[in-house]
């Protein structure tokens, strides 16, 4: 008989082996590719990070401008794409049109049964270009706006935001989401990248991956975090409405959304810390600085209270509500962030893969006879 | 530092305790809810399967006759509901088809971002009586065949193999076709079961948990593995031309689907033998014993020649191909067997939750700068 001790959430189990990514807790360092995320994230564009997951090194001058009008080239969505979001009702969750978009998209894909190296970085390129393009025009066709063409003479994350706000951004704004998409662009081994992976390792397709990708995204407890916060704040209203609010929650022992992390517990996520900064520069531009002092306030109460720390949705819900993208589309905005992490984890898996299927404990009745 | 150990596949990690279903490979029996399935698939049928899964008990003929109405005024789609096919290019793999179908069905279910357990039983009943039907029809409508309605005056089973064919079944196929779905039904944590239980651990919602189920049984190591057997005796076309090719693909190394398992390796699954014995049944009415000479000859060498065993794929194959179910639909209706197993899982961890977050072993470099 095997060791049969069950261990509830995976918690600490060396699930693979990867060269993608690394939370080194000790070092307080997020590697990407080798690098600190955190310091990337200061100095280099989401274009350059994208290129470094997918190609494995920073692209030079004459790099970049190849990938991103590579990536440019794939904006466009099939002809009558969304016109598969007029049969579905209105009022549909974004999260759940993302997933049943990307899970249509890979029927139009000629690779998509090409499992090689090659045809999974074309893949992953198609998926980066085209996943912007979904969240906001699925978003405009379900609201009964009109969607927005991708625009190819700006930069790909501005032309992201635009095709969400119909606005050309400012500078300012254009650099603060270009850094929210690097701090969300991958992370190791969180719940969804886990699911990308583990749908891979039966030789299914990236589509059907990132499919399950943007499912496990969805939840309260993942990046469906980032729109409870922006509720929360919201329903708050004021910093002394938060305060009240909190102590209420925290009363009836209800989960904070935007605190807490299984990695780092008992420390704040870098990235928060990073977005705090951005939100910082944004309430200042926009006369919003009672923001940055509400989010102050739970940031304090948490910590004092529960000992709980802010995780990255914490601070990036009120930066994307600055930037006025409308609440509903936070984690899809996340989810096409993180494209950049799953297409690189999704190749390493089918490259060098094992099926994973673990085994349960067995608590029910034994010896039943119909 | 914690123990850095890698588990390729998580083999042998117990990931969670359940009272679903156990492979208990010592007593050769697969547990389910304390029956064995392979005494349950000879004595009773899908639906009182169903109901031990849902509701935790074999229910009385009462109780069964009342499980099975309610199924049945669940079958209907949505109005316009399949017009999201035609926006898709007509040859989707059908697995595509049934993942998409399943993400936007969601979105017409008032329950579901409730996830008590009283919810996601009667979500668990309405995917359960709704897959049949987006299985069949989503073929029909992308072949350019008129979809089949759902016909209440026949029993599950025979209804959905209706469905599928247009044709009402024989006693015979009907008891063979239940049984399939039967061994079908659920075994424990394999891939796509653990898949649907990662995503459910975020509190994402049921029929995003059975979309990621869909994507990872698509996999030609996983649920795929039945359309790819019955393209191999197809190419084998006798019981010689199947033991050339066999023979060239072993010395090509090729992995030969419908053999071997991660639990039962060195044995025949139990669900393989039932299903041997269901094919000898339907190929002796049809004139077709060839089909089990050809597969028992490749049985026999893949024993002798690798050690490896058929699994429940290998004989569920030939059998869905006498029964005139399209080869593309093979996996999908593996799918909408497996319905009742997932039900049964989704409920148990939304009821009993932790996160699903592993870690890694990082091999990239390190302390690089941009
Ligand atoms: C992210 C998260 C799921 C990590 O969880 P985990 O490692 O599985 O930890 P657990 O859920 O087992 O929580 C451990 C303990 O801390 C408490 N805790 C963790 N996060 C909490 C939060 N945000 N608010 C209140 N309590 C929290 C739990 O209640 C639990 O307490 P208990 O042992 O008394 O029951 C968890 O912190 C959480 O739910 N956070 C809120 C959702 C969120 O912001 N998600 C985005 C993450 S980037
Ligand atoms: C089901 C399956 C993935 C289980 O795999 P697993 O526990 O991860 O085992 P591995 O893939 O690590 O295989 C172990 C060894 O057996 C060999 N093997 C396993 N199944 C094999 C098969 N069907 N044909 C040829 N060799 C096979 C592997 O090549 C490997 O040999 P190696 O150690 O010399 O490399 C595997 O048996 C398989 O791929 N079967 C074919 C697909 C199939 O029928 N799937 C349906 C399962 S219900």
């Amino acid at each position: 008989m095997k060791d049969q001790t069950v261990i509830p959430g995976l918690d600490g189990v060396i699930a693979t082996e990867t060269d993608v990514s690394y939370l080194d807790v000790e070092q307080e360092e997020i590697v990407i590719k080798g690098y600190d995320l955190i310091e990337l994230s200061e100095k280099i564009t989401y274009i350059e990070l994208a290129h470094l997951l997918f190609e494995g090194t920073l692209p030079n001058k004459e790099e970049e401008a190849k990938f991103e009008s590579a990536l440019k080239k794939e904006y466009a969505l099939p002809d009558e794409f969304l016109s598969i979001y007029n049969n579905l009702p209105k009022d549909m969750n974004a999260m759940d049109a993302l997933r049943t978009g990307i899970s249509a998209l890979g029927s139009f894909d000629p690779l998509l049964e090409d499992r090689s190296t090659s045809a999974n970085r074309e893949k992953s390129l198609r998926l980066l270009a085209k996943i912007p393009n979904i969240v906001a025009n699925s978003y405009h066709k379900l609201t009964g706006a009109t969607p927005v063409e991708p625009r190819e003479d700006l930069p790909f994350s501005s032309n992201f935001l635009y095709m969400i706000t119909g606005k050309v951004p400012t500078a300012l704004e254009a650099e603060i989401f270009d850094q929210s998409l690097m701090v969300y662009s991958e992370h190791e081994m969180p719940n969804s990248t886990f699911t990308a992976r583990v749908i891979a390792s039966t030789q299914a397709d990236i589509y059907g991956a990132y499919t399950g990708a943007v499912a496990s995204l969805k939840g309260s407890l993942h990046g469906g975090a980032n729109e409870a916060v922006m509720y929360l704040l919201l329903e708050g209203k004021t910093v002394d409405g938060l305060e009240t609010l909190l102590f209420e929650k925290l009363k009836n022992k209800e989960r904070i959304m935007g605190f807490g992390h299984r990695v780092y517990m008992k420390k704040m996520d870098p990235r928060a810390t990073l977005m705090k900064k951005a939100l910082k520069r944004l309430a200042k531009d926009r006369g919003r600085e009672d923001l940055v002092e509400m989010c102050q306030r739970g940031e304090d109460i948490l910590r004092e209270e529960k000992g709980l720390y802010p995780n990255l949705d914490y601070y990036a819900a009120p930066v994307y509500y600055l930037l006025n993208i409308p609440i509903p589309l936070y984690t899809p905005v996340f989810f096409a962030a993180r494209a950049v992490g799953l297409g690189a984890h999704v190749i390493e898996q089918h490259d060098n893969n094992r099926l994973y299927r673990p085994r349960v404990k067995y608590t029910g009745p034994r010896n039943l006879h119909p």
